[in-house]
């Protein structure tokens, strides 16, 4: 009988592997050389799954948004409730969410020269965006949300909270803490129900 | 009689050259024999100036930040008029300020796996947030600041702003606008003011 090699698990070995070079020694380290090398495979194996680093590179970050999708437990929830679940599980408030910030990072610095990962991310962020925007939507609708601000600007305010805690998260902690980021959900929490 | 070489002249140069590669082509277009070819010197040479890429990247980021302390006129200011004066000048609200996100970029990225470069970066976070408080001390002293919520919590919240507008007006700059940046800052400094 023939070997029955199973696809899918070893391009999410590739990815684990991918994923442990880059939160540990950065982009720079996550060469198609050392991933090969880390994941047991010749190089040339490695493009049967992976054409491009490009490619693994999509597959790594498509991981660190999956991660947070996970963590979001958003069925039955609508509204005020379902907006606070996304906003708080979406940011950086344990370690494996920080380590999927350096992936995110990683991904921001490649969008920047690579049209397909670019779309790859305003795909992203268009789809949280929307999210955003139902969720304010459904709240005003209940009651719950009666602030003036602007729902355009609430959601990109929430949007740029998360974006610079990823960053402030790893490159200054210390600063930056767990505890402060909440503080500033639950004080973005109580402007929203006040006119 | 001899030639006499600016050799300030010369690092400024290579700096120059640094970052048009990153705002271009980003970090992996940096190298040390690209930046050498596009200054016009051997790669020998290059290392008279700079002995390393991660000493071109720190005098690149350096220049960043300057660029930001440019815009920036604070000599005669104090208290909530000074930080309206620094918050706002230190957003990416123009074309020039958004590249200089792009080098932030490339810093940040490098500085998770370099302790000189993290150092650095901590060094100018620090000296950022000590402004911000004095600002907040002194505004608080002149009766112009009056919010309950602790400077603190104010500070940091002004840091994710800044750090999520510089990614995202790279990243998704369609919907994280100058605009809407500058809404978020009139609608921080008018919670400065209501207890």
């Amino acid at each position: 009988m023939p070997k029955i090699i199973d696809h899918d698990e070893r391009r999410s070995h590739i990815v684990d592997v991918t994923w442990d070079l880059i939160t540990q020694g950065g982009i720079e380290a996550a060469t198609m050389r050392e991933i090969a090398a880390a994941a047991g495979f010749a190089n040339g194996a490695l493009k049967l799954y992976f054409p491009s680093k490009e490619d693994i590179i999509q597959a790594t970050y498509e991981r660190a948004l999956g991660m947070m999708r996970e963590y979001v437990e958003l069925d039955e929830l609508r509204g005020l409730v379902a907006l606070r679940e996304l906003c708080v599980s979406s940011m950086p408030i344990d370690e494996d969410r920080i380590a999927a910030g350096r992936v995110l990072l990683t991904f921001w610095q490649l969008s920047l020269t690579n049209p397909k990962l670019q779309h790859k991310y305003l795909e992203h962020i268009r789809s949280w965006r929307g999210l955003l925007h139902r969720y304010l939507t459904e709240g005003r609708e209940d009651g719950d949300i009666v602030t003036e601000t602007p729902d355009e600007q609430l959601v990109d305010e929430v949007v740029l909270i998360n974006a610079g805690a990823n960053v402030m998260s790893l490159v200054a902690g210390e600063f930056s803490t767990i505890a402060l980021q909440r503080r500033h959900l639950e004080s973005f929490f109580a402007r929203l129900t006040r006119p």
